[in-house]
């Protein structure tokens, strides 16, 4: 198992930069960009070279290692306001995901503890603590997978939406790294929903699972209610991007509707995240900000050149209301029927 | 509104051939080819160049037309044989729609009359009754749209699945008909979900309601239930490839997981169909064939240059069950919440 991990990597931290899987690219090339420093980052992480909840976090904290590296030998005395200017692209560049702002909090406060005991070298313990967020991680995923594949250990048939693999994290994956525990002790079928417009099932997690040997099955996002008819499946897992503090959920487009039509079929719908994404500062669902992606994701190139009366209604996530989720695994342990009291006790 | 009509036709019969649109190029292309024997427009059904269960029915009845133009003059003492093994290759070009072998079945009765009755041309015949059949379907089509527009007059917002307009029967659509007819007496919010794998809504329903001046919003397939959730629609409309006599409606994949979703958001589904979609020798939706198509309309390129243990799950259509529809619209008329004894009342 421990080798999977290593197989697939989004990101990889060569000590000066960032080596950043191109997933656009995938799965016809495997291609890594090299970023040293934090604009470049922030572009990777907007233009959707890298995706994913914890992975975007993980590459934020990354990046301020880089940002503070360039900018602490350069400019003794403003390097913190430059670093500052960093985070502050950095936390703008997609507005979801909870965890890209939680790792740079974590990032700011490393950053001032430093101003307190002056005699310590910034540019390790930036570096340092980054690795520590990816290791955790990983560890984080292993813990979950764990967890999750005890839940649904009879499960023959699983879809997943979206990809919540070894891709959108910093290994093993969340939603994938459950389904990758429960298929090791067992196999089942496993089917992924193609997730438009991106096609993140199709390009990624199809193509993930298979290099580490699992089979899945690949289905259009609106053969899913036809499938849970079919009975084949008898569990829905996916990730999330971010956990309101009464356990609704935002993540991508359609698991919304899928939760909905588990309720309907007698299925159930599993959500996997490290407690980095759950959000304690907002209430609930209502306040989570939805991204809304340019038309032309959507739109067939032809129309942007006509004066056709054609647009696009593109959300990139939606909410799931607790109601509708049967558990939320994190590492700290699981909630089922998510509430307020069962978030409050795992924070 | 008679102009629309004219304006985009799937099918242009010439008098010696038939023009089918070649809707796998729209919209970026325009493009007519011209079939004179039945074998071409059999190849026409299977590769969707012609889509949309009236549509393939017109097309299969003019295709006989062809058959009997070809084969009478030449072949005067076999050519029924050689009409009737065209007729076969055309009923196995696709599955589920019931109008294909609608049409073959009143193209033989006109054929089984004229063995009774010697001195008439077949050729004349064939053709004038291949034309009734395309006429009938958009005076049938028309009807419709003013039914179910007085059905769907207060809604301000409307969703459609797949193409069920001008190009996917004789002329202004069944459920795009209705939409049509809706729109034209008062302006509202027209939602199209792009209906993945084969992009019907984005590349031809959009398409189509722009080209009659009616604005629309694509939307990605997944992101429907977000849609109901806002309450942006209160009405799906969508057509049908088959009706049992039970009410149970087989439609584009997808179709019934709307319904599912439309039932728990309190939106309601309309069916369009002429009565020729109605299969009163089927009990229910569970006895309906779903075709199965290619798992290379979902997979990327390069896995089928690969060993990976990938593959796709590709029913072109779904079942929804009469429980989950509101009303079915037909030109006979209208049954709302259908059940064996409104089916059978129509026919």
């Amino acid at each position: 198992m421990e080798e999977s991990v290593l197989k697939i990597q989004a990101l990889i931290w060569t000590g000066n930069s960032l080596q950043i899987l191109d997933q656009r690219q995938l799965p016809e090339q495997l291609h890594y960009d090299d970023y040293t420093d934090a604009i470049g980052v922030t572009e990777a992480i907007k233009t959707m070279r890298v995706r994913g909840a914890p992975a975007i976090g993980i590459a934020a904290a990354y990046a301020v290692a880089l940002s503070v590296k360039q900018h602490y030998p350069l400019h003794p005395s403003d390097w913190r306001m430059r670093v500052n200017i960093d985070m502050k692209c950095l936390a703008h560049s997609r507005p979801t995901a909870v965890n890209l702002s939680w790792a740079l909090i974590r990032m700011q406060q490393l950053l001032d503890s430093l101003t307190i005991e002056p005699n310590r070298n910034p540019c390790i313990e930036v570096e340092d603590l980054a690795l520590k967020i990816h290791a955790d991680d990983i560890a984080a995923n292993y813990t979950m997978g764990e967890l999750g594949a005890d839940i649904i250990a009879d499960a023959k048939g699983i879809l997943t939406h979206c990809n919540a693999g070894a891709l959108a994290t910093g290994g093993y994956g969340t939603a994938l790294g459950v389904i990758r525990s429960a298929y090791y002790r067992q196999s089942r079928q496993i089917y992924a929903d193609e997730t438009r417009p991106w096609l993140q099932g199709a390009r990624l997690t199809v193509w993930e699972l298979a290099q580490d040997g699992i089979p899945s099955t690949l289905i259009a996002d609106s053969a899913a209610a036809w499938l849970m008819n079919s009975q084949a499946i008898q569990w829905i897992v996916v990730g999330a991007d971010r956990i309101a503090a009464n356990g609704d959920v935002a993540n991508k487009i359609g698991t919304y509707g899928l939760a909905v039509l588990a309720r309907y079929h007698h299925c159930k719908l599993m959500v996997v995240a490290p407690s980095s994404t759950l959000d304690g500062n907002i209430a609930s669902g209502q306040q989570i900000v939805i991204e809304q992606r340019e038309q032309n994701e959507l739109l067939p190139e032809c129309y942007s050149q006509s004066n056709l009366a054609v647009n696009a209604w593109n959300p990139v996530f939606d909410v799931t209301p607790a109601e509708l989720i049967s558990v939320i695994v994190t590492e700290r342990g699981v909630i089922f029927n998510p509430s307020v009291q069962g978030i409050r006790k795992l924070l």
